[in-house]
């Protein structure tokens, strides 16, 4: 916890390698004073197989997903999701008869009460 | 938003390509007249490793979820979920001697008041 | 239902296989007296871009999700998570010199009211 996942369509352009975007996300999330430093866990999922409205054009998106533990205000939410935000719509590169990119984050609550946590360590 | 996500595991075979079922569920939510047209995100996700049930018989399964922004009425995500999985069913193609495949459809709300997007245009 | 994936990073060592794993964890769903047999479905992804924290350092994890229909006490969700947890615990390997690995487990209650499911048998 927190979990960030980010989808990507394959048709977007990033001005950075997915594990450099991953990397400036998980700082803005280390910045936030929220989570514990190796606590803070992200990924990107490539989508191949995709479609965005019904019309014949060429769009791309990159949807986030921020699971992070409830209790939180509601202006923490909004604060982290907006950094986020910030952070991918930095790193897409428009091009020249490209296509747009439609950037979006969405902030789920994790019930406390039920999450579970182990750490396996290396053996001796 | 919506963003709507189409798991299918390998061994389910279905009469369409999933792009084609990717733009059946597109027109679907957009007919529902909830939704903006170029704010429809579809995504199918082929599952590789993935077990049913614990008997050694072969089932296949396809599960959809559609992230929708809170606020709508119950009766517009039945109506909605309903849809979809009508168009899943019509889409999967029964063999003779094929597995039973299972289709379900979940609904989640996104959080709207901590839900933020942004656009990125072609550079000119 | 219920639904349940298990994300592993790609630098995680198992002592089994995956599809192991999941029969495992399938078991001790239906051991857990809650879900018809035919209905338990689950599957592994493994992340081939991902970050924990920012420190350069290997560290892995898996993480798991767990989505059940709603209307369960919450003393049911927190022992299906540990049990969830226990088995995946149990499957990583330590090894020497290896990376430490975080296993945690989220539960999500899925809105019954809405849920929709079909079954499209073989034909004859």
């Amino acid at each position: 916890m927190p979990h960030l996942t980010i989808e990507i369509s394959e048709n977007t352009r990033l001005a950075c390698s997915q594990e450099e975007l991953l990397d400036e996300a998980n700082v803005a999330l280390l910045a936030s004073g929220h989570f514990e430093e190796s606590a803070i866990k992200s990924r990107c999922i490539t989508l191949n197989t995709f479609r965005i409205g019904v019309e014949p054009v060429e769009r791309a998106f990159i949807h986030a997903r921020l699971h992070i533990l409830d209790g939180r205000e509601l202006a923490v939410r909004q604060a982290i999701s907006k950094s986020i935000c910030e952070i991918i719509t930095d790193a897409v590169r428009p091009e020249p008869n490209g296509s747009p990119v439609q950037i979006t984050v969405e902030v789920i609550e994790m019930e406390r009460a039920s999450f579970t946590k182990q750490v396996v360590a290396p053996s001796k």
